[in-house]
């Protein structure tokens, strides 16, 4: 690409970026707009660099600190919460290019890539050298490991093996003024200092471009047994859940449907849904008892009142059961398409002590009936994080006013719950107010000193997290 | 106690403090000056304080600030690096009353405590509730919450159940100035802002005074069975404990003894050690299938060459196994005692990625010979974490030289191997300037300006971690 005559800007970076690494094209920028996340604003960036290496990284963010350009990282714009949304007059960085896995040491269990690695293909890497690494984001055949520490993403297995941060041993960044900070260690151990890892960890961009990772891998997971259990009401679902808890269990997943996720799932023609009832909790085990791990469980949820059980004993009973779960959001896409209207899905992420999961729930309902709307609830049970997820038509204003309402009302009840805005989605733009009710202010103060102590000029990803 | 008169601090203090609070006397000063670290300065405290409240620890950190007065926090000073050392006219604001757990939540797995909770108390204490807290520092019987927080502790289960870090979900911190700061949360999963909890997590008290904690738990370890295996080197060692982690086993112990102290505990009485090799390792796993887990790694060991295997089938023989374990600093003891002079063992710290730790014990080995020094090597070997302890008379200016030499010569190799100058003992004054050798000079800074930022007088715990 030839820089347009008297940009300074794209000549600049042109100073160190072959013409293919630059796009400004009304097509890219458009793409480059956002991410995944609805009621979020975007701006139009002045251009979108997909650099192949940390010079070329360093090059962007010393052009843009040069010339006061704010420079907006991204990955696979899979995030939602808009932390990836451009600004107007922006670089995009976008990193897709720099994914190479660079390492994977099997001897001491790690893994050294770029940020720009597909989740899904270091997971396969890793399985082929007899690892794994198990943070499994419900994007992750499509998002970046990068975008996945960034957001401090989380998925399914957290419940017994932990989100992206737990895996994060140490991270290469260029920082606001192009220099190249490293933090972390290649030990399994290591207390050397600050921790400094962690706070890049989930901090969207907004310090520091990550452009070297090396992970934590563990053995392989063994196969899993899961069950699926249905209940008259969440109410019930969520007593199951506290004895599978209170019982000493570490289920590799515990997953709850509401009433509406169950009956959209029904509707699709899941087998094991087809009496569909008030809840649906699925648990799964990969421990080496697993099979009486599940029957234990399958046990307690019978005491709380389960309507029926299955049990799987083998690994087709088992992907039958997992096929549920993994149903959700195509039931929700099914049922959007019968609806008139643009409709859009809006997954939503908040969580509660676990406990407080079917109070939560209930008040749900409550605003899905007081709002008019569609809402579907799918949740990490064990780690108290629900999704309710909102299906509306985005052409009608009235609808989107809704949806934005229930929204603010949903986040206003896991605060009142003793819970958090965000359990792993992040914070981006579309939570930002919400974060300035959570956190004392003391803690708010203490965020925006680190924010303008690694970026003084406000040029990293400007806007995100904090205002 | 009455302040001497002309005293502004102790008056300024006795403002907000019980006369019981405030200790002067030549003894209670003596006694805090010093943590169980060789090697590292100590100066005088003008005052003891034991504050009871969130409200007195605020009084005392606004009335240090308001004259000037560095303030070192201290738990049951047990650490190992000098970080609870007092400095010269210091304020030790000793945390040890502050003991009580404030809740124990069984259906959301967490605890809420005070600092100044001994780390056993805390385990027995959920252990009640059918819980487990695992952290597990060799001092656990004696140290407290607040300081295994303050130096990110670890300990023996580290290999599968992790250090204390990965249990901290929040923590109430009263700052410099006196203000209070809440930090994280008392769900499962979070991202609601930059993770200051971590930043908190191993500072050293250089950062803010921790008054509270909720903490993550787990259910209840089932009992585990273990194996000792005797080696002809640690070489041949090495060579099992890289095999039991190829192997895809997570044993909830794995502990690696080189020969110097395997011929210690051998002379001590312990039946399995009686024919002494060159190396000890120990093994243990507590997984439901722990028996064929004991028997895959017994194998693993034989094939590495392992002149002797003893794999423990029930509850007795592991205990006999784990003894051997437990038996080292008696042992170290009891050798010390036979040696002339006021004998002293000086346990160090150095992590390596994991397959260095055959290649670091080497270089110990002849680290000791070189320097005609007693150096009995321990370590968590499923971390690459090693403790080397140098038995010398302290009384002897030139054994007191080479155990300092052979000390700095330990942190070297540590550095070349790839690994770091602390793994879970912390930096406190005694590895200060080798934390300026481990980290780049652009992270460094950051520390530094962190610190900075959250201490600018400069008053909280001075002189630890950083310069």
């Amino acid at each position: 690409m030839t820089p347009p005559v008297g940009d300074p800007l794209l000549a600049a970076l042109s100073e160190a970026l072959p013409p293919d690494a630059l796009g400004a094209s009304d097509v890219e920028l458009a793409l480059h707009r956002h991410d995944a996340a609805p009621f979020s604003e975007a701006g139009r960036p002045a251009v979108v660099v997909r650099p192949e290496s940390v010079e070329q990284v360093r090059h962007v963010l010393r052009t843009a600190r040069a010339l006061g350009v704010p420079v907006v990282p991204q990955g696979a714009r899979t995030g939602l919460a808009g932390a990836a949304n451009a600004v107007d007059g922006c670089v995009v960085l976008s990193m897709g290019r720099m994914n190479r896995i660079l390492e994977i040491d099997a001897a001491n269990r790690l893994v050294r890539c770029e940020p720009g690695v597909i989740t899904a293909d270091l997971a396969a890497a890793v399985a082929g050298e007899g690892l794994c690494y198990p943070p499994d984001p419900a994007s992750w055949e499509s998002c970046t490991i990068g975008g996945n520490i960034a957001t401090g993403a989380g998925g399914l297995c957290c419940v017994k093996y932990g989100v992206t941060a737990d895996y994060v041993l140490g991270l290469t960044v260029v920082l606001a003024d192009g220099e190249v900070l490293r933090v972390g260690r290649d030990t399994a151990k290591g207390v050397a200092g600050y921790d400094l890892t962690r706070l890049f960890v989930g901090s969207e961009g907004t310090l520091g471009v990550i452009v070297e990772a090396t992970l934590a891998l563990r053995p392989p997971r063994p196969p899993a047994l899961a069950l699926l259990a249905s209940f008259a009401s969440t109410a019930d679902a969520g007593e199951a859940v506290g004895a599978i808890v209170r019982g000493g269990h570490v289920p590799s997943a515990l997953e709850l449907m509401d009433r509406t996720t169950t009956e959209a799932v029904a509707a699709l023609g899941h087998p094991l849904l087809a009496a569909a009832g008030g809840a649906t909790l699925i648990a799964a085990s990969d421990a080496p008892d697993a099979a009486a791990r599940v029957r234990a469980m399958a046990e307690l949820c019978r005491e709380a009142k389960a309507l029926s059980v299955v049990a799987a004993e083998d690994e087709e009973a088992t992907a039958r059961v997992l096929d549920a779960r993994r149903m959700v959001m195509p039931a929700l896409a099914a049922r959007a398409e019968r609806m008139p209207g643009e409709v859009t899905a809006f997954v939503e992420d908040v969580a509660v002590p676990r406990d407080r999961l079917p109070a939560l729930i209930e008040r749900i309902e409550e605003i899905a009936a007081g709002h008019g709307l569609y809402i579907a609830t799918v949740g990490h049970a064990g780690d108290g994080n629900l999704h309710p997820t909102v299906v509306f038509d985005r052409s009608d204003p009235d609808a989107v006013r809704r949806a934005r309402e229930a929204y603010d009302a949903v986040m206003a009840a896991g605060l009142e719950l003793g819970g958090t805005i965000t359990g792993e989605h992040g914070v981006g733009t579309l939570k930002r107010d919400w974060l300035t009710r959570e956190l004392p202010e003391r803690n708010l103060r203490l965020q925006r000193d680190i924010k303008r102590l690694l970026d003084p000029e406000g040029l990293l990803n400007p806007g995100k997290v904090l205002a």
